[in-house]
Order: C-alpha cells, then sequence, then structure tokens
C-alpha cells in the first residue's frame, strides 16, 4: 500500500506500509536500492502520490516487486539502516495520499440502488429504467475530501420540516460504505478508453466514505443530483492498495441482464471478491462485499470516458455504497434503520437510547475496513476512519 | 480583463487585454512599472492566473488600478517600449486562464428551468418545488474545461430511441449561454461564507459555454443528475473580468418570492445589468442579458458553503443558462427549437435544411459574447467560442 507520510522534521513524502511501520521510499532510493530501476527518488519527496504514479504502471510495478523483496528480507536487506528506513506509524502523521483532479460518485451497488428505490418509490419499480443500462454516476466534490482521521463537521442546511423548508443542522446524517479507484494514467479528451484496456488507467483502490445528509439530499437533489447533501466532506484512506494486488481476488459479477451495449461487454471477470465492514463506535454494524457490485471497475471507467470525459492521474472514481442482500450487510445507516424506522441497536450494548441509532449522533466515530484472504493471498485495505463533531 | 498568453518563444505568462494587443504583465514587472506595489512580477510568468489571484484583493485591485493608469497613457508611459510590452493579439495563442480544482454549475436562469419543466413536465408547475428556496446546482467535470477556441468532439453515448437504449453520436447537441465566476479567494473546509462577504470570494467573470447532449442526459439523469451529457466538454473564455468592473452595472434582481432563508438574504443589490447574445456560425440567434438570473452571485457563493463546503482560488460556479422571456432571448437551442418542434429559421438566410436547426449540426461554430455600457461605462466581457467537430 502506498501512501504518503510525514515524521518529525521530514516533510511529507512516500511510503509502504509495513505492518506497524512505513518504509521511506525517498530514503530507500537515496540509499541506492532503487539503482536498478530507472526511477528518480526525487519522486517520492512529494506531498502527493501523483507525479509517481505519472511515471507509468511498468515503474509501479517494478517499485512494488523491489520492495516487496526487500521487505521480504529486512532484516538482512536494511541492515545498519533499518532505523532509518522504516518509522513507527506512531511517529508518522498522514496525509491525502493524491492531489485529486475530479471525483466521480457511481451508484453501482445494486441492492443499495433497489433499497433507496423501495424508501423513496414504494409503488414503483426499486430500480430507475436506466439502472440497468449503464453505470450511473454523477460529479461530487474534490476539495473537500479529507484523509481518514481528519474530523468531519456536521452539516448544516435546508431541508422540509413538515412540509416548509428549515434551516438548521442536519438530522439524518449518514455514512456510505464504497471503494475508491485512484485514476493511473490520463486519457485524452475526446477519445474513449474501452472496456478491455480500462484497468491500465487504474493505479489503485482506497476505501472511501461519502458522507450524507440524508434530510439536505432530498430536498435539493431534484432535477440536478445530489449537491450540498454530501459535498461538506467525504473520507478517503490513506494507503492506496496498487491494482494488481487484488488479483487473487477477481470473481466473476452479477449477471447482466439485459445484456449491456457492446462498450460495456468485458471479455474476462471484473469483479472482486474483498470482504468489508463498517464500525460504529467500535462496533461492527455491517459486513459486506465488493462482490455485490452490479457494474465493474472496468466498466465505470468505460462508461466515464465513452463520450470523450479525459480521465486524469489522481482522479477518483468511487463506487457507490456498496450493501449485500440482507440487513446486515447494508452499507449506509438509511438502509440499515430503514430510513429511521427500525432503529439499529448496536449490537453488544443494551437498548438504552445511547446504543440506538437511526442516524448518526454528534461524536460518532465511523470506522470502514477491508481484510480478505483467498488461497493463501492476503490483501489488507486498511481503513477510512472518521469522527463527526459539531 | 486578465488572461493567459503565449507568443513566439515567450511562454504562457499573465496578460491584460488592452483593444487588439496584450499587455505582458511579466514584462512590464521585470521593467520596474509595478516597484511602488507589493508584487514580485515573477508571479506573472505563471501559465495560470492562481498565483496572482492567490496574492489577494488588495493586490488585483493595486494592478489593475495601475495598469489602467499606464494603459491610459500608453505612448508616454511605455515610451521607447512599447513595442515589448504590447503584443499584437494575432501573435499571442491563448490559454485556459486557471487552473480550476472544483467546478459548479447552477440552475439560476429562472426562464429556463420554466421552459425545461413546460416541455418535461407539461402537466406540473414548471419550477420544482425547492426552486424558490435555493439556487439549485450541481458538480460539473473540471478536467474537460477548455479556453475559447477549442474545437469540441462531437460526443457518443447511450440515449433512447423509440424506447430502447442504442448507442451512438448524440442526435440532440446543444450550447448553453451561462457566465462563470472564478473564485478568488479559499475558504475553509467546515466554515460558511455569508452572503454580505461572499462577493469578496469572487476575483472575476467570464463567458461559459456549458455544451449539452440533450438525448444522453435525458435517459442518464435520473435520479443523481446530468453526467455524461455535459462533461465531455465545457468552454470558457480567455479573459477574465475583474469582479470590481461590474460595479456600474449593478442593479436589483427579480422580486424573490417566497422569501428566501435567511441565510440567503443580501441587505444590497446583487444583480448585473448585462447583455449577452449568440451567434450560430455569425448570425445572432439570441440577445438576453444577466438580470434575468434569479439568484445572485452572492446568493450562489453563499448557498454552496452553507453546509461547510470549501471554495478554493480558480474554482468556477458557471451559473446555469441564461435565457429571458421571449424566445428571441433563449439561452439554448432546446429552447429556441422548443425541444425541436419548431426548428429554428437563421435569421437573414433563407429556409433551405442548412439554415434551420432543431440542434446543432456537424461543423457549427457557437459564439457567446458580451459587451455592455451604461452611464458612460463600458463593460466587455469578450467571447467564448467553439466549433463542433465529429
Amino acid at each position: 500500500m502506498f501512501g504518503i507520510f510525514s515524521y518529525d522534521i521530514a516533510s511529507p513524502r512516500v511510503g509502504v506500509k509495513h505492518h506497524d511501520h512505513i518504509l521511506d521510499l525517498e530514503i530507500v532510493g537515496l540509499l541506492g536500492y532503487f539503482n536498478e530501476l530507472d526511477v528518480d527518488p526525487a519522486v517520492f519527496a512529494k506531498p502527493v502520490l501523483n507525479d509517481f504514479i505519472e511515471l507509468g504502471k511498468p515503474v509501479w510495478q517494478a517499485v512494488g516487486r523491489r520492495v516487496k523483496e526487500l521487505l521480504s528480507n529486512e532484516q538482512t536487506a536494511f541492515e545498519g539502516v533499518h532505523d532509518q528506513v522504516l518509522i513507527h506509524e506512531s511517529r508518522a502523521t498522514m496525509h491525502l495520499p493524491v492531489r485529486i483532479g475530479d471525483y466521480t460518485d457511481f451508484y453501482a451497488g445494486i441492492h443499495h440502488a433497489e433499497n433507496v428505490g423501495r424508501m423513496f418509490r414504494p409503488d414503483g419499480d426499486p430500480l430507475l429504467p436506466n439502472y440497468r443500462h449503464m453505470p450511473v454516476a454523477y460529479h461530487g466534490r474534490s476539495s473537500s475530501i479529507v484523509v481518514s482521521g481528519t474530523p468531519i463537521r456536521w452539516p448544516k442546511g435546508q431541508f422540509l420540516q413538515q412540509g416548509t423548508p428549515e434551516f438548521g443542522s442536519s438530522q439524518a446524517l449518514d455514512f456510505e460504505l464504497e471503494l475508491g479507484l485512484v485514476i493511473g494514467r490520463n486519457s485524452r479528451l475526446g477519445e474513449s478508453v474501452t472496456v478491455e484496456e480500462a484497468e491500465d488507467y487504474i493505479f489503485g483502490v482506497t476505501l472511501f466514505n461519502d458522507w450524507s445528509a440524508r434530510d439536505i439530499q432530498r430536498w435539493e437533489y431534484q432535477p440536478l443530483g445530489p449537491f450540498l447533501g454530501k459535498n461538506f466532506g467525504s473520507s478517503m484512506s490513506a494507503w492506496v492498495v496498487p491494482f494488481d494486488d487484488l488479483e487473487p481476488f477477481r470473481v466473476g459479477g452479477p449477471v447482466q441482464e439485459p445484456t449491456p451495449l457492446p462498450y460495456l461487454q468485458a471479455s474476462s471477470p471484473g469483479h472482486f471478491d474483498l470482504t468489508l465492514e463498517v464500525m460504529l463506535n467500535d462496533v461492527v454494524i455491517s459486513r459486506t462485499n465488493a462482490q455485490y457490485l452490479y457494474w465493474s471497475f472496468a466498466q465505470m471507467v468505460a462508461h466515464h470516458t465513452v463520450n470523450g470525459c479525459n480521465l486524469n492521474v489522481g482522479d477518483v472514481l468511487a463506487t457507490g455504497t456498496i450493501s449485500g442482500t440482507e440487513p446486515g450487510s447494508y452499507g449506509s445507516l438509511l438502509e440499515l434503520s430503514w430510513n429511521g424506522e427500525r432503529p439499529l441497536v448496536l449490537p453488544g450494548l443494551d437498548e438504552s437510547a445511547d446504543s440506538k441509532r437511526t442516524f448518526l449522533q454528534d461524536g460518532d466515530t465511523v470506522v470502514i475496513r477491508g481484510i480478505s484472504t483467498k488461497h493463501g493471498h492476503t490483501v489488507e485495505l486498511g481503513e477510512v476512519k472518521g469522527t463527526i463533531f459539531s
């Protein structure tokens, strides 16, 4: 996992997480460990990963391989310089890993979309007619994306109270469990990325919490979509998992019926069996899996660019809320409490007011984390954490 | 008007438009003309205006005053260096004037919103219930904003054909006449900008064309708003007009009824009497005015930040399509041709197929321009131009 960290007097730089330590790639580079690779250590002395990512996939892969080789044998490889190159994470401050040009949020979690449809359009088909034809998405706000651990200020805004618009603090604050893709390669304005080449445009994956004020969102979102109900803050994990590390977890996705248009048809599986969970104040309230996404990452990239829209290194494409089929696998409080109708009793606690939740309360901490093991391979996605304060 | 230009071997730099010449602020600074101001000429040797804007309003104002003073007396002021500091625009290449972090598009043109409502929801109130309570907006794509003159590639995508989604070139390509505000000051995440202080966050104004593929937009936009119907390209004028230059054109806006919530109530007029027009292939097809906007610029800024969303220098807030009350003052072909029902015959031409338009045709050139005169003051907004090619 690549991230940006600073420590003591050392300014932000690129690091790789290794258990409870962080490998300082700038120092590793200056000590000559990357001499056989075509990479200038200066690219690691940057406050964002963008410059490193721009070197291209062969370089990320070569650096990744070299780092794994060194860390598999760290005592010998770093003899005499161990304390210089491996920094205990308690000394480190983490930073937002990329400079994000544009942030797009998809709606690819089909069970989430169905649940929202059932709640808000009880008499119609839970899915809108376009849902199974395209990965529906909207543009979000990049300026308010913060790194895991950054407190999130309780948003104020307009919402309906007994049919009248009022101004105040949101009364329906929620999280959304998502994955975020970090774009690894620029595409050209006016040109499309095909679904077959789409994965080459992904540098890696992060955990993403798209905080949502449901009451603000509900009042504002017609006809142009979510705006202030979302853009007060989104949280992203500090570590970006290289896309290649997901390979052992590749699986086929759900049957897509009707068959998508040709530009969305891929010849190989594009989904990933990744276990994800949400903790509210240290209690696990949901366990789900990235397999529940209807649309694959490759389909998201292909759809996003089919009209010629250009992607840039560092852009983030989030998946939308990932919910499973059962209540214990829903990725938002909106669904877990069924729009407040069925307060969630935090497991392991009694039924006092404090242990019940419809939406978030002041001081609540939400952690989304992911670790998956399959056929002897383990991938850690780390965590994204945020505490709400007013 | 400030912009970014390059010429001959000179790399992109800040310029001020002066008739058909451009004043090179880097050279002017290096020659000592700004010595009495607290400004390093290096800030003008940049490929975007952001660094200059970040110096703050007192600096923009001081530089603006000094430049006006010099240009009012150019022969004397620049004696001996005239050809060095004033470059004929035919030698210049213009660049996108700012590095845009986030781009937001409002929907503040009430007559446009009403026309769209009448066309697509003929049986209901043309305005949705939230319209008169808040400046409705959505986030757009910043990566695909291009400077005036850049050709726009005809977008492909999904749209309904006799009820079935098909893939192909858009058959309903449109322009949208808008103004764009360039943000001049960072606000802090978690804090709101009040409506009274909002104008201090605006550096200047540009002309903006939010190209739209109506068929793609119509099929994709529920429930999360416009995406591929818009993000294939937006055009912005090369010149940013300092906000102060609009002062002589300040007017009261429309009566806002019902009275907006207090955070949207301003004590002074916040609208501007600016004449705008659209030319299609050199024929004027619409004349309108920025006064037709329902919400003021200050209200847009206050609403955008009321939930704590942060603005950054260089962000663009566009107004949404500005239409007047009469057909000849509509700001999009969607309205001018009433969704294709009443083909527009280009004035001055015969009624042959080529002179009729429902939506745009391959090779069409759209120019939006603005020049206003009032009480002896003139403000030129320049133009934004784009040609569609497939």
